[in-house]
């Protein structure tokens, strides 16, 4: 859900206290579009549509979030007043551009992969202020947005377990932690793993593993008859090339951080009708 | 300057209601460092220090903003309680990674050009929510960050000219604005490059124009005895391949939006020290 | 982790913008205690430091959370500006109060059930505004904070059921949720139970069923043998009085909406030490 | 006033980044119910009126605050899309029974006292984030809600005049305060009250007074004149069990924290109806 | 209580997100002095230091609030970053200058009265968003702040009574009100003050009547010995020159919009100290 | 543009918790006015209208920002409900008489010069929290709002020279801020100005000088042919009485603090009609 504090925050560092660009305009009604310049994976719809509702801009939504555009595709036809439209600008296109880009690059992997299984799935590693819209967009392009925060699913990793070693981690965790969350716990061995899945973890991240690595430590898992008592999640050093190997291994979740930080932008524009 | 607010923002996005992947950890003193993992230039100094400083964390800066840093070099020395330093990584690297891979793109560019002149310039195509710490980092690069929003630098564009007219536009505009700011305006040709600078713009935004067209243009002001009036800017199609075609022209500055939305993020990492 | 903006919010509701009941008093240095006026399980303990941290207070802690004080137990000693204290007193009182009434409240289902299993979890009947803060203290108390909010955990409730069918419900949450979330599907009869298992569920709200009528479900999951895939939760006209016989049903969990809303509060006072 | 911030605040609380459980809903016109399952005394209804406003739901109305309501009425007929009413279900509940169980409990003091005098009053033992809502169900079950905070009305209590003196600190309060506020000063003795009278105090607060001593009290200012002059607050030990002896000593308010921290939830249930 | 949301809105709306102005200069200590450059009253002391508190920058405090300086006097010595004393200037300028005017002004008024009583009050004609503040440089002058808002001390005026009649205005008070606050109605005849005392009134306001006028209507209060039960505000067309007669005219206390809006800023500067 | 949480901010300082004063009236439509008693030049027209909407107060505006009013006239038409127009009313007053007292004092220094050149233009001295407001009502009086804040137009003031050298002040200015802004240099002799020119200045501040100097000065700059190169803006000890002197001396642009901070608030009332 998108809050109108929200809406206000990001305008605002646009607009600022005079946003004189805006105001010599003509206060007149106008016609407009957005639409995308290249193929793309929408995403961002509904930031925007709400950014042009928050200015009374009418709008006629063409594509919704997670289909796909070609270039040329309108995205939004726009009737309103010049200044609103000037306002909203800026800030609906970078939404638009930077949410599009993560879409349509996770649709790259997931299409790379080619079925349901592994799911791609995003990190934390997102631009902070718009986590929210980031993993959406992850969403909008097939992928798994894996956790919001650090209050959601609770992970154990190697710092954790440096520190404090897996089990009394694990131990604090499960005291610490209601039963509606799942607990993860990284593993970079499979060995590491075993024990892992014994103590109870609903979630293994195979971190930095070779396709190989990970192929014996499925094994292993089935070997003790645990294999279904898990989720195994690769992680670390997966880039396009290997990613059919990685697919290939049984995990059930391939995460990469590329997925939102080595999106590009789509290039989209707001034109006005004459 | 960077207010609490700002950072109790950032950081609640990753935090949220309970942390427990961060509280299961023991409370205790540790050190850790943050480094990089590949050769760039340095951003986001100023806001990962804020950062470390709202949560207790002591730390020594290795490297100053706009420094390079080569693959293992370490930014920040950390001693602080493990909980606090769990709490800060996420939000810290997400700031370091994003900024420091605008800033390394940047230099790029400049370095393509390799003077003074001219400037390689940002646009208001940045994440919402972050662009003053995303200009920073232009600057960081060696760039220039270009007007920070829609209240400083009138900028008159091709959808002002449209509904208005250039003459029109550019009274209200002086009418309504300070005489403490510039005034822009975008042209498409040299004709209306010209027109403008009569009209008294401060900078002349040449638009998606041929490098051969530039030149044209350069030409044609200082045959009016016009081109020391203004600042040339030229923006639009402009790329790696072709910026030293484009700084050839003889014009002030070069804004592209690939500055900051192509940017990659750097990989950065934060380590317990044992 | 508690923010600075959360503090000045709470304080303000009681200060506003004179407090005048409180700068009549002479700046001068004071001792004071907060005691428990009864006997508790307390909870409460890191809000109230963070209130007197920021009103400059120093103290010292003599209970942490989760500890049970006798009547006449003091939970800080306070040395501080006689104004200070006066500004921090009713809305440490009142949380200290309130979250130690939860505490004790839900250790006293805790003692009933007398071992691990089943937990006592508490609902999303709490007060609009301090939700983490009465989640922390159920776990004070020994209990399970359940679900934070509508983003963690997904839950199919009658409502859901009702509308869209629990097949298509559990579809459009599998496909909209990340792997890392569990999914909890409500049933009211034992058939809708063993569908919800074979769903792929990993949570059953057993809602309104009487003992009996849980301890067949159990049955039945057992002899499909799919009572080890699941956690059940029972709920629903679960009182003290029955609470044994729900416990002995064999589920994981009993969550009661008057953990946290049929709490009292606790008797906690303030005293300036002469 | 119901600001928007405030609505966006108690929201967010419940639904946070993704609220799953909303949108997995079918967006779909639904028809709904509100109503209590328990015999009380209706408040509450304003935020929730607000609540279901701003999430675009329409709704009649079918109890006013303060008035009674018997097992089964319906206090709102909602009719609006299925996914917002799951977003305003939880928070709009808990707002009407904590509400309603403030506004109910206060009832009963007053049915007991029977009369307009003495008047039944809160304190400011409130859930912290709340109060003004907490203060409005007081006054909805027919009491009177007390000062709102620090800044109204000026209370000198035991801990002031320990440590200044009952002289100083009111000279100081009528210093630095208007004429157009109230000053309160706490008595344990009938010698103080008398003493706070003559001072000028406009209400003394009788501080854990048996019914006699306070109508020694009474008796002591009515020898002197002066019992017109004030107004006396009864406080401190009093319940439901011993209200009528202290009605009957003359005073004109009672106050009483249990009027808000004992008041239990009231059962209220959202229903879709088919 | 002034809190640090506070201090970073003023804060942020004169630096905004680049400040230059401030970071281009040398970050290196120097001292400097605040100090004023015409005879006044000093107020803003508090919001001033919390500033400079907030900036850290050292400061020794010269003048209380409320005390007279002259020309030439010192009211801060600072010792701090240079980069921080230009990020406090302008803020901490502007609320001295425009408080210290407050205060100055009102200790005009307060000195031609020439005694205790009538007091001089303020209204709610203060500058949007910084209230409290201007009714603290009142007090500071030697005034009273009258009521901060519409939730403190019940007013029924004109309009009220024009659509309500005063009875009814003055019940529905009553029953909405608590006993805490004083109630005030604002009358413009003799006869209608007589009546609004009668009806239980705390505070009469005499609005827009002749020295003349008061004097009648105290001597009717006193012929019905109701004098002593009320407050006498006086309001409306009062002037420094015809005050005086106001104030021999009985009433309790004078208000004026004056005081705060036709207040003169107090020229104050900041000089760095070679 | 103005932001619903700017309206509630201002709002919630008037109204706070309970609002009685405006809630004890009957919730009946009403009509009423909004007119000015004394001669002006209206600004506050914007965030007037913005504070009614926000109420859903229908209203009908007479005046334009910037629009002469003559005592009596009318600026809003209102049409609403009672409650909703007491909430509105203190507030939207304050407003416009602030603003309207700096738009109607800004106009009568403009009328003194005459013409269009020199400008008048306002200053950072004005009331923390309402800046953006208060240079609206300079531009509305035909003034010259000057820069917002300190991102905007960097000023190397004579603190910065003192503490740096006006060339090491330059040049880091020039290197930290975009080509997009105006640079403006501070300067007490005419020497100074023209080593100001000739670094590159766009604007110089003559500071403190006499018309005569400020002559002087011009010429100087024209004997080096420099004087077009540059904005000359005159500031310090310039009153009403002197005005016509400097703006007789050439300089473009005449900034008085005065135009904000020495305005007097117009009496507007706001009436219902019966």
């Amino acid at each position: 859900m998108i809050l109108i504090k929200e809406i206000e925050n990001f305008l605002e560092e646009d607009l600022r206290d005079e946003d004189v660009s805006c105001t010599l305009a003509d206060s007149k009604n106008v016609h407009a579009v957005i639409f995308v310049k290249e193929n793309c994976v929408v995403s961002g719809i509904e930031i925007a549509a709400a950014i042009l509702n928050y200015l009374g801009i009418s709008y006629e939504q063409k594509k919704a979030a997670g289909e796909t555009a070609a270039a040329g595709d309108v995205l939004f036809e726009l009737n309103g007043d010049f200044v609103a439209i000037l306002r909203a600008e800026r800030t609906v296109l970078n939404f638009l551009s930077r949410l599009s880009g993560i879409a349509t690059n996770t649709r790259e992997y997931v299409t790379i992969v080619g079925g349901e299984t592994p799911r791609i799935a995003a990190t934390r590693k997102t631009t902070p202020g718009i986590r929210k819209y980031e993993k959406k967009a992850v969403l909008d392009g097939g992928g798994d947005p894996h956790r919001q925060n650090l209050s959601e699913t609770v992970m154990i990793k190697d710092n954790h377990i440096e520190v404090m070693g897996m089990e009394r981690a694990f131990a604090k965790a499960k005291r610490q932690t209601s039963f509606t969350k799942k607990i993860e716990i990284e593993a970079d061995t499979k060995e590491q793993a075993l024990a892992a899945v014994k103590l109870g973890a609903d979630i293994i991240l195979l971190d930095n593993m070779s396709p190989g690595m990970i192929m014996e430590t499925v094994k292993l898992l089935e070997e003790h008859q645990l294999r279904e008592k898990v989720l195994l999640e690769a992680s670390g050093g997966i880039r396009k090339e290997n990613l059919k190997a990685y697919a290939a291994t049984g995990v059930d979740v391939i995460s990469l951080s590329a997925v939102t930080n080595a999106a590009k932008w789509i290039d989209i524009s707001l034109d006005v009708i004459k």
